[in-house]
């Protein structure tokens, strides 16, 4: 097979926002399913990981960081900037302003902050809700802690597109869920907010009813909202750091720079704890007052550069994301046998129900990629939850020729992939 | 109190290898007990994190990095670069000839390395060897997977300086431990090579002999060697990876880059495993397959240019912490009720036995800053173990003129701080 691949050519497109992606070096760099890891004739929408250049912000902070070689032991709980600029982040983009850098803890990746949050909620025996489906995350990071799973499902979506009705996480589900007698060990309910894979996000009203909810149960709410930075169509976001007043049972946020930045490989992230003592006690439980734990102060710099001087960068991306996903959508929910119910509000993932076409999740990506050389992420039970199955998920972050590329080779090959 | 302080001045000392240290930067970036953490006129021989300018290859390294300005995920494991270059470095450096990257893991910091070998290794009720004197880590992570410690005290060197002669951990000692009834539910030994805080560094006979009593003890031994870099007088180093053929009782070693390249704040380190079928189901079971545990990309860039392209600058570094070991040694030597009773061989820290002050070390400790505007660590028993009691630790890292300026207030300073 000899189909066109990108090449580095350095002419921008006509919709980029900035600089092109230079393939060549993401075909060096770019891991974890992505462009590094398959054939050179297959394109990767696999990880949540955007192909599109970081902004200039966050290289020239870097750059001027280093122009001082030194590379000291940073503090236990991540540089004062960072702290402070994680802070503003949230009071003045996500409708959290009793948020202060007194919270926010400096973490080795959003993954690292959910797994430390879970161990230091956590306890074994303990029952955590997580969500189903969901990205796998919290999960396997409540296995870790040894506490058990009970799953919530969602409810048909009475604004989704079609006949069946995509699936939403309501308030009420969550309440039918806690009432049971059953319920009454739950000590965690986690969340995705934005909810990655489906893309939905929660109104202001909606995630005070869910904190309100939570609280009442006797439970502590842990909300991963990596994706909170990455909101189409100029929705706001409320995160559930804005929940305060409850101490010790007020959520605890988690919080990375790799979806809305682009800042995967260096692995940044924090977690925003109930209130300055929760953030003290956890950084002393979890290592970091140890250097056990603790994020790369360049990592750091960077993030704080993102943060500070990249919101027109941001801005660029999500239009971006926006017009990829009008493009995916019109031309997946085209194809016999996949069907889109809703336009995901958040996030540059699609998550397309393929239950239509008779095959499983698996097998399809293994014929995606067969006969139309892109790869994508089956709906497993590994990867989501039992609740992904019959769907596939594809990530839109990169150029509208690589997409519009991708899914030319899918609409060509479909009926070889079904037939 | 207004004694002079560094200042940034450019014009580098005689004796410094490369630029002079910005100690204006310093005052921004070193925290961890230095620095940016104490009174403008104190000057820190605390953390051992060195106020040398790292080397040009480092900072070179990340600007080529960042010139394509792609950020992506790297692999699990670490980048196939970096792990070659740890094993390459074990390989010629370390006596270590059968350290291929397979066995390498790259790790949020050598502190993150202990913590995690230490969970892999240990489960709640097990017994884990643990020297007394050494640094705190090793108890700190065996206390963290529910171990019990069991404290290996040294014996008396026959070749110290001195009349009492100071602390070596020998073979024997080890042997004599192991045979004692109680020890049978030992399942790990740890060890600190070359030692922290004394600066001792065993043979290759001598570790060839302590692996050999792990192993026939059915223990597995762990090894942090993060001083492996700052072997002094040329001498030779001989890392307990070179131990191999007992599969999974084999050693497993814990290595870093904050010491001998001054990269503390990119927190990157290393496990190297036993094989590399044990490194595959360690990277599976601490959760580096999942994205929760691994390194910053940018941390081992950094990490491999200092490994492949360093080896002057360090050449130079172990030159400069000889002479400031041997200032320092000559100096503080001199002062009443102050003991040293050997050189160190390792390490750019000196232990100071200040028994015959009559002071303990906590109050000592806060008299020399106090009176001589120095901040140096107690032989705390939450630092060191209880077999530090009645030491102080000063860290060597720094100009020639700071420790100049350091021992300067310290002489002056001395009857009133014993008085």
């Amino acid at each position: 097979m000899n189909m066109p691949v990108p090449s580095s050519d350095p002419s921008p497109s006509a919709e980029a926002a900035g600089p092109a992606p230079d393939f060549d070096a993401l075909r060096e760099r770019a891991f974890n399913l992505r462009w590094a890891t398959v054939d050179a004739d297959v394109i990767p929408l696999t990880a949540a990981d955007p192909d599109l250049p970081v902004s200039a912000a966050v290289t020239e902070a870097i750059a001027r960081y280093i122009a001082k070689p030194h590379l000291s032991y940073g503090p236990a709980c991540g540089l004062p900037a960072f702290r402070e600029a994680v802070a503003r982040h949230f009071a003045e983009g996500k409708s959290s302003s009793t948020v202060d850098a007194g919270r926010v803890i400096a973490t080795n990746s959003a993954a690292s902050a959910i797994t430390l949050v879970a161990r230091h909620l956590l306890s074994p025996g303990d029952e955590v809700v997580v969500q189903d489906p969901v990205d796998f995350l919290v999960a396997e990071s409540a296995r870790r802690a040894g506490a058990t799973i009970r799953r919530w499902t969602p409810s048909a979506d009475p604004h989704a597109v079609g006949a069946a009705g995509q699936a939403r996480f309501t308030p009420a589900g969550l309440r039918a869920l806690l009432a049971s007698p059953e319920a009454a060990r739950v000590k965690v309910v986690s969340v995705c907010h934005p909810h990655n894979p489906l893309g939905t996000l929660w109104s202001a009203d909606e995630v005070a009813e869910i904190a309100e909810i939570v609280a009442e149960h006797g439970a502590t709410l842990l909300s991963d909202e990596v994706w909170s930075d990455v909101v189409l169509d100029g929705a706001g976001f409320t995160s559930f750091a804005s929940c305060g007043g409850r101490g010790d049972r007020a959520p605890w946020v988690v919080y990375g720079l790799s979806k809305g930045y682009a800042l995967a490989g260096l692995r940044i992230g924090a977690v925003i704890a109930p209130s300055g003592d929760a953030a003290a006690a956890f950084a002393r439980a979890q290592g970091f007052d140890h250097t056990i734990e603790g994020a790369a102060t360049l990592s750091q710099v960077a993030a704080t550069a993102a943060l500070e001087q990249a919101g027109g960068w941001r801005a660029d991306f999500l239009s971006h994301c926006g017009r990829q996903r009008d493009l995916a959508m019109a031309r997946l929910g085209a194809l016999p046998g996949v069907r889109i119910a809703r336009a995901p509000q958040a996030t540059f993932v699609l998550f397309c129900d393929i239950r239509g076409t008779g095959l499983g999740e698996e097998e399809l990506a293994v014929r995606i990629e067969r006969e139309a050389r892109v790869r994508v992420v089956p709906g497993s039970p590994r990867w989501f939850g039992s609740g992904a199955a019959g769907h596939i998920r594809l990530s839109l972050a990169t150029t509208r020729e690589v997409l519009d590329e991708a899914l030319g080779r899918i609409e060509r090959a479909w009926a070889r992939i079904v037939g």
